[in-house]
């Protein structure tokens, strides 16, 4: 398989919900006016505490400093795996368990933190730039690795990268044990013509940045909603409930028309050194090859597991996430997936 | 006739053009997001200078105090004159024309400054709180005056207002001299159904949000752009290449499709305690039975007129106006109308 290191240096930010209302204006911009930004790589999505803004240096120059807005002080690297034909996989899943293994768990190994942001299209995989040497020496036994510059794509190798060989340390990981968190509500994973954008656009407003003014605490039902325009490509993020308020005929899915239910992680604001929550999540479920998406945000992670696979039904212990929606354990669950 | 004072209290704003960022979310907000707001009364007008924002109270508690953002310190009332069917007035014309000598022209005598704001559907003419009592006993000889009140029409007479026949003082008016400035573009006064608002919402806010950050000096062609949601009625002004940006079968416009061109009146801001600009522009076209709109901003004040009206074209005169596009005076060419 091929690994592909996208053409875009990414800023990952937070804009607090009372300062919304100073970045309407470039966020506008940046989802709306593809033809007055520069920004190729962007990514909004809201959930209860914060809107999380993943966007290249094009897009990042667009938002003013602000107290309401946080910005990550790496650079990232967005990944993304092709499968190029002839891959040996046969995993019928789709999203971030088919990375799962040849991944996620190396760089876990390698502590290296990264910052995952599935779509509709592809699972992007973000790296901090100063890691990139140790995830190429790492990954490039598994995959051929081709950076892309200016529309090429450039094969690179542990030797070209400064620093190439200088691994991190090879401690044994001791994973933290985060809370999940399972909302009740249930959410769909869409695409759309960025042509027919224009038809949605107040509908996107009025989902997005109107906020009522105190945020329901009930997590029964969790606020997540996001958006990405990356390379041309649309992907959203939403429960049934938003899902609603669209045209039926515009927006598209999967045949299989699935809907996912979220596992959210962390209890406290996860900030962005840990590494091996994604691994933690994923590599069970690729070991039942269980479809997952995963969307990390400025705070808590997101894993979105599908609501009808049977597998995951099957057992007792998931019935019971199933029924009671109540809030478990890591430790305590994590491998009934 | 009948005048009808609305049940609308409004206040005349200003946004600088650097500080419109700060208010987008409002703006989009009272455009698009009907439901989100009480605000039944809502006016914005780009001029070179910047953003006038004419609103009822409820849409002036969605704008923040800003050092961007200037509050003409009266609370302004809108008045509009309503043909009861067995009108005298045989004129054809549209727009302030038709009110030129029975509402312009009096008020003015009385020193009474108006704010006016021409829509497709109706002319509206504002005053001051303060001056009401004038504007009713100076106009209830010609009009039967009614206050809306909770969807009820009130019959009011002056001695039912308080202060009621305490009339400004007389004086012979000796108006200023303002410059007048008529570019090259030519404008068009269109509606839409609400309905169809969604479908033009990123072409409306390209135009409206997205000002170059170094506006042109030229005045050649003026950037106006006028939008209002006024009691569930939209209207639109803006010039001919900006209506090329919408799709051609949603806006609609009266069936002359006629085009108008525009007059601006102010070299300097006119402020707001001048009276009898509208008169002086308005009586020589009612004169000449000749359509105008005519509307107010923060800075200056601007008439439309129409630039097929043959007994304009007729004297030597205009033609200059036609053919030169220069910067011109009032004294020396009003009388031209």
């Amino acid at each position: 398989m091929d690994l592909h290191i996208l053409d875009h240096r990414l800023r990952v930010t937070s804009i607090s919900k009372s300062g919304l209302v100073n970045f309407t204006h470039p966020l506008i911009k940046l989802i709306f006016l593809r033809n007055r930004t520069r920004c190729k790589f962007f990514s909004l999505t809201e959930t209860p505490e914060n809107y999380t803004v993943v966007l290249d240096e094009e897009g990042f120059k667009e938002l003013q400093p602000s107290e309401h807005l946080q910005v990550e002080s790496s650079m990232w690297l967005p990944l993304n795996v092709v499968s190029n034909g002839n891959a040996s996989s046969s995993s019928q899943a789709v999203g971030v368990t088919k990375i799962a293994k040849s991944v996620i768990a190396p760089l876990a190994q390698q502590h290296v933190s990264v910052f995952m942001l599935s779509t509709y299209q592809t699972d992007f995989i973000l790296v901090r730039e100063k890691d990139l040497s140790v995830v190429i020496s790492t990954l490039e036994e598994e995959f051929n690795i081709y950076k892309e510059e200016g529309g090429e794509s450039v094969p690179v190798h542990s030797q070209d990268v400064s620093n190439g060989l200088q691994k991190n340390g090879k401690d044994a990981i001791h994973p933290t044990v985060h809370p999940v968190l399972i909302p009740l509500n249930q959410f769909c994973v869409m695409s759309l013509d960025p042509d027919t954008l224009p038809s949605i656009a107040t509908t996107l407003i009025d989902l997005q940045f109107s906020t009522s003014s105190s945020p329901s605490q009930d997590l029964d039902c969790i606020k997540f909603f996001s958006f990405s325009l990356i390379d041309g490509y649309i992907s959203l993020v939403m429960d049934t409930e938003a899902q609603r308020q669209f045209p039926a005929d515009l927006l598209f899915t999967s045949s299989s028309g699935e809907l996912w239910r979220m596992v959210r992680i962390g209890g406290q604001p996860l900030g962005f050194d840990e590494c091996g929550i994604v691994a933690q999540i994923s590599q069970p479920l690729a070991d039942s090859d269980i479809s997952a998406y995963y969307i990390s945000t400025f705070s808590f992670d997101h894993a979105l597991v599908s609501s009808t696979t049977t597998s995951v039904k099957k057992t007792p212990e998931m019935w019971e996430i199933h029924t009671e929606y109540h809030m478990i354990y890591i430790s305590k669950y994590f491998f009934f997936f």
